[in-house]
């Protein structure tokens, strides 16, 4: 489990590379949304996601030697971009493993910083970046099952406690577990009385399944337009702090996940992920137990998307 | 001229109505424009436009003897929706004259609130709104040359001083002068040691020429992306407030205009039309005044734009 000693620490260690990006209030979206609309904004974060929090606070805590043959890490796109800005920032040759689906926009970002792009199905990237990891001598970078990146990513919860001390409800997009682990344990060490609640795809209900099961099961690949959270099992660090911190899981239907960012695009003006958005989505259609006046922060973790991919879903 | 009270007055009107918008520090942006980035985010008030706060002040100061026969206001789009929207709340008819070059967008936000349209050549449009006005009696509320107007939109400054006090210059774009009369005056009336800086097209310099001229110079028609900020002379009512209060007018060429538009949807995630985003183009292409370290806060006045057609403009 990660300590708030681990988080504070890993707070300290970001703050001179990354954004303590704003709380946004969103009020023109207040009466959709059915409660009083904050955005806590990642998408405008460096890198345009939060995975540069936890990649920094990985690397920067390994020593010199761990690195010195580079670093490999499979991802759907953003943790890559992450680690491949970390690895430019330390020197450091960076190898992403991405799914073949990876939108173009990611593979871009993720060269923009001198990484090289491995390709592959989306459920062998794990496997190929451990294989890279062995014959090369890689450090292999995990997007979510460690501790130091879980706790990179909880500085959002830390950030947001001093940002909005008035917050009743906290909702973030759900994947292997890495956002929502350090957030709700950021929140429930400063702040207990504040709800986390997690918001899923339909189609890929690990979390949900595993709650129920009280163990992590592992699910069958299934696509969806919510690309950056399809992990097919929750990760071995992240499951018992989402056992022990998080409120409620929701799931999305996926005919509704495209109405989160189609809505804020629209209404909000403001360009996020399909995956990152789907938190709006589970509110717009009445998913979350939240009231009108409660104070909810919606964490838009990415904005990795051609704008042009969004208007296409538009109704 | 407008005076303090005159907008003291106008906010407390306006509170009930509008959207207090947020300002927003983006950080992402520092690098690209010279300095520390924030954005007043009227895209993200009532109508996606500032104009309401003016259609506001003035609708709701006026008897309803004036109002009986309905209203009547030429508009590129922004101020015939904030008219529309304030003749809904009253209940009165409202009838929007539009130049036949408006985007749909703006076309169909105005017709959501129930206002019919009528359409005409764009140098027309106030000689059509005037003759409406006289034909069946429709109360006309100008875009701009009004002080009830000047006020209303003034009121943004107000809330600026109030949510960054700390800001050193206020980035403006200039139409025919409501919002960046109003927004002068109550910058200069409560923090006189902030700058304020108008943008305007190259193509439409009126307010460049008449200050240098020291008189209302009327300048020809000509085409520019900037589609809400195309009128040919300052208002009678905004002239001596710009002579006054504003600090520097600059002119924005006519192929960097997009460059704001495109830039804050790629990197800062959010849509702006070309004539807002102005002020964006002006600061990326090294026409402000502006020092790294000055905290500049720029005017985000709308953002009634169908997003396709910023990124049709993408380098």
């Amino acid at each position: 489990m990660v300590t708030l000693q681990a988080l504070l620490q890993a707070k300290e260690k970001l703050n001179p590379h990354i954004i303590e990006t704003p709380v946004l209030r969103m009020e023109i979206l207040d009466a959709l949304m059915g409660c009083k609309v904050y955005l806590k904004l990642e998408n405008i974060q460096r890198t345009n996601s939060f995975k540069i929090r936890g990649a920094l606070n990985k690397m920067l805590s390994m020593a010199p030697e761990e690195l010195k043959n580079g670093v490999v890490a499979a991802s759907s796109g953003n943790h890559g971009k992450g680690v491949a800005f970390v690895a430019k920032l330390l020197g450091v040759k960076a190898t992403i493993v991405v799914p073949d689906t990876t939108p173009n926009i990611k593979v871009e970002g993720i060269q923009s910083y001198g990484a090289e792009i491995v390709k592959c199905p989306y459920e062998k990237r794990h496997e190929v970046a451990g294989k890279l990891s062995r014959d090369y001598g890689y450090a292999l970078i995990h997007p979510y099952d460690d501790e130091a990146i879980i706790a990179g990513q909880g500085t959002i919860g830390l950030e947001l406690i001093e940002q909005l001390p008035e917050v009743n409800q906290v909702v973030v997009p759900i994947g292997g577990g890495g956002l929502i682990g350090g957030t709700a344990t950021a929140i429930k060490l400063m702040a207990p009385h504040v709800k986390v609640i997690g918001v899923e795809p339909a189609c890929m209900p690990r979390y949900t399944k595993s709650l129920e099961a009280g163990e992590r099961v592992l699910l069958q690949p299934a696509h969806s337009i919510a690309d950056a959270i399809l992990t097919l099992q929750p990760g071995a660090a992240n499951f018992p702090i989402v056992q022990k911190y998080v409120d409620h899981i929701v799931t999305a239907p996926e005919d509704e996940i495209p109405d989160g960012s189609t809505t804020l695009l629209k209404t909000g003006k403001i360009v996020a992920e399909f995956s990152s958005a789907i938190v709006l989505a589970a509110a717009l259609h009445g998913r979350l137990p939240v009231k009108a006046e409660d104070r909810v922060c919606f964490v838009i973790s990415g904005g990795n998307i051609d704008p042009a991919d969004i208007i296409r879903q538009m109704p």
